[in-house]
């Protein structure tokens, strides 16, 4: 018998989704709030708040900055 | 003895000079101009240009974009 639950593949979901799930998983790892992240990182609360909901079209260097707070690579913030 | 050659850490490189290095590298492996990368991603060929050049802060949904024209996850892109 199949499983019934469907595997989604990875490669569906949109890199702002990946680097929501990613981020809010690191960060919650660290017992971080959002504001503790942002303050990290340089950025606004309200910022990183607009990425963990997909609202907002991050650049790369800010990408980097999240990273570096989180101490990982910034490719691992887009993981599947 | 200790070699005399340093070796550079990965995380040393910028996202930006990762990203270049590993668009230039599948885009080349792929024989495409920037032109045909440009076209492909549906993005300007000047930006294709400014990316490879680490001259430009792209966003992370133009970074989607070169990933699918290069038939890659978008993560790949930045990997060291």
């Amino acid at each position: 018998m199949q499983p019934t639950t469907p595997t989604t593949p990875p490669s569906v979901l949109s890199a702002r989704s990946l680097l929501a799930k990613n981020m809010i998983c690191l960060r919650q790892a660290r017992d971080w709030s959002q504001e503790r992240l942002a303050l990290e990182a340089g950025l606004h609360r309200t910022f990183i708040a607009h990425v963990e909901r997909h609202a907002r079209n991050i650049s790369l260097d800010n990408l980097e900055k999240i990273a570096r707070a989180l101490d990982v690579e910034t490719y691992s913030l887009l993981l599947p």
